[in-house]
């Protein structure tokens, strides 16, 4: 949580961070500036005081929604700057750096974050870290500041992505009432009013609509697939295919609020008009596999141990899994589950690798998402929930969306 | 253009380069993947060599969409090296690298480009530099290799944009017809079906339904803004504001392709009913800067020019420019115009600064954006068209709408 921010500063001894770039799409700036709306700032931070946002004069009347103290950047002179270095954006970037530092007396060890090509943040970095003696700049590989700030969710962040999820899942509704509606050919293709067949492509583009409506953002596209690509766990469907009664349908949603927000995350699979013997069987395992794993979430268990609990319970039933073979493609070839929030996949990670170490705790956002994939027998499932551990350590589900797999035409 | 990277690495004496990231919001990687839309991957491209891509094997059906060679991640085994090094990641993601380099006889210059968090970047390629002695990392800071390629477009990129500025002029128009389609209450406040008074806020919904109709993607919002609002250059509207008549809308939409592809940037002024005297003039001035300087636009000019030509115009016709005073917030306050492709705003720039040497060329796509903003006296206006210049030189205005300031309503 971002009050967090202050301990784990103390923890990575940070005497300051610096967090740069575009806004959009760039979620530790988002985070700080409480999505402002703004193209591109600095925020500053020195351990234990309120950070500053440092913004274009343009900007200025999106800048005051981010709550935070505004500096315009054009006190800092950067224009100024590039022209006293000849015209070196290296040398004016790393000027200007320093003199927004200096008047915050920044000294010591400054942690950098945000988006950036990661050829110039090698430049930058690197030519800043000589040039200021008084500065050692630190980069963080992995579990960084904000990824364990945002590992745990205030109640009004598990809140706006519960809305996130009550729009997603309205979508899904309209999505399957859509598919209801079509007329069904003697080869068991579904026709459109005009007597065409009804693809892939064209649910694409319906869903594209449902999403748009429901004021939902759509930064990563989604996956509606059948068949054999319903077998292929990141494939988003092969738009040319007929919608066909009996094939099971992967359809795996997750959207933003606009602006670049909180991300929903949820996957169902349908089978339309009925459900062959094997698809049902698949689907069955799953939906035991769910009803196996999720009443024992709890805060203080390891994450990786319910990956383990999934591979044991399908293996039972006959599955293969990524426990013996990690690069199976056939039967249940992924990991459980992933945090949700600012980022589509963040903390806590239920992978099952030795080195994670993740605990289940209060405020964890995160999917929970088994599935069986068999694309050469042309089929595959899923079914995805987003769960909440709220302060009082209780586990919630986020997801309202019934589980039935057969769709009944009307 | 993309035929030109070749060309561009031997400048730079690159060896290869490597372009890793997320796809979407990445443009690298969007650019030599052709939009392929997968999650994550590397482009690996020796000089003069077809580029190769390393995609996860859930992606594999979407990396074929590339067009270039696909190799599968999991031959390197990530997992596996992880392992080895006792959980670092930051070492196990260096020997991953240090087997794909060594597979594609990768030595030299290696140029990294691709989005990635600042300090995960300086981290992982100054140990990776430290790390591999028959490698030397290289970063660029400006004018980098993808900027370069991406300057100039094919004649079917220049049409794809076309085709994103025919769907952006649809919702203009339709904007238009919306806001004429109110009744106006005595105070000159527009008012809904219901009795409410229209808002700017009423009006970004609508805005958002028309974008989503017309099946554009929305990453950066958009400037629909009034009155004060509307001489702040960057506000995107104040949205408790009511539509009133008489007063300056500023729109300004920059929407692309679904799936991270091609931008366009349009804007227009508007004023409902009637325009005040104040408004239209500065609204004329600023038609007649657009007048001025467009028939001009010609292959070999620098683009400085333009932007000092405008500022020279403005002044002669009494408004203060930046030209004079660089934090001016009243006149002529930002420059000309940017390029625009898989960025909203890339190569060429329209920056009168000394070290802004460019020059327009065959392939260049960009905007002319005049406007002149009175904050203080609640107005702004702004013009803004795409222009293309194709391989014969000659100049194409992209952007087909008319220039009408008053909107009269029906």
């Amino acid at each position: 949580m971002k009050e967090d921010l202050d301990r784990l500063m103390q923890v990575r001894r940070l005497d300051a961070i610096v967090v740069s770039g575009p806004v959009h799409n760039n979620p530790p700036l988002y985070y700080l500036t409480q999505g402002a709306g703004l193209m591109a700032a600095h925020v500053i931070k020195r351990q234990g005081e309120t950070a500053v946002l440092i913004a274009n004069p343009m900007e200025r009347e999106e800048a005051q929604r981010s709550g935070l103290p505004v500096i315009v950047s054009s006190r800092y002179d950067y224009r100024g700057l590039l022209q006293e270095h000849g015209g070196d954006r290296l040398a004016a970037s790393i000027a200007y750096l320093q003199r927004i530092l200096a008047e915050q007396q920044i000294t010591g060890r400054v942690g950098f974050y945000g988006l950036r090509d990661q050829g110039a943040a090698y430049t930058f970095l690197s030519a800043l870290d000589k040039a200021l003696p008084e500065i050692e700049v630190v980069g963080e590989f992995e579990h960084d500041l904000f990824q364990s700030a945002r590992a745990t969710k205030s109640e009004e962040e598990a809140q706006r992505i519960r809305e996130v999820g009550r729009r997603t899942t309205a979508v899904v509704r309209e999505t399957v009432a859509f598919l209801q509606n079509h007329a069904v050919a003697a080869d068991e293709t579904l026709q459109q009013a005009d007597g065409r067949v009804l693809t892939v492509g064209d649910m694409h583009a319906q869903i594209r609509r449902l999403i748009a409506r429901q004021g939902l953002e759509d930064p990563e596209g989604f996956i509606f697939s059948t068949g054999r690509a319903a077998g292929i766990p990141h494939s988003k469907g092969a738009l040319d295919q007929p919608l066909r009664l009996g094939e099971s349908i992967v359809f795996d949603i997750f959207h933003r609020e606009p602006g670049g927000g909180y991300f929903f995350d949820m996957t169902r699979t349908f089978s339309l008009g009925y459900a062959p013997e094997a698809l049902a069987q698949i689907y069955q395992d799953t939906l035991d596999c769910l009803a196996e794993i999720t009443p024992q979430l709890a805060v203080g268990e390891e994450t990786r141990h319910y990956q383990d609990m999934t591979c044991a319970f399908y293996q039972k039933r006959g599955h293969p899994t990524i426990a013996e073979n990690n690069q199976t493609t056939e039967g249940y070839v992924h990991s459980l589950g992933h945090g949700v929030g600012l980022n589509l996949h963040e903390v806590p990670s239920f992978s099952s690798t030795a080195t994670n170490t993740t605990r289940l705790q209060p405020g964890h956002v995160f999917t929970i998402e088994p599935g069986l994939y068999y694309p050469n027998r042309g089929m595959g499932c899923r079914i995805e929930d987003v769960y909440w551990i709220d302060a009082a350590s209780k586990v919630h589900k986020l997801t309202d969306y019934p589980y039935d797999l057969v769709i009944p035409m009307s």
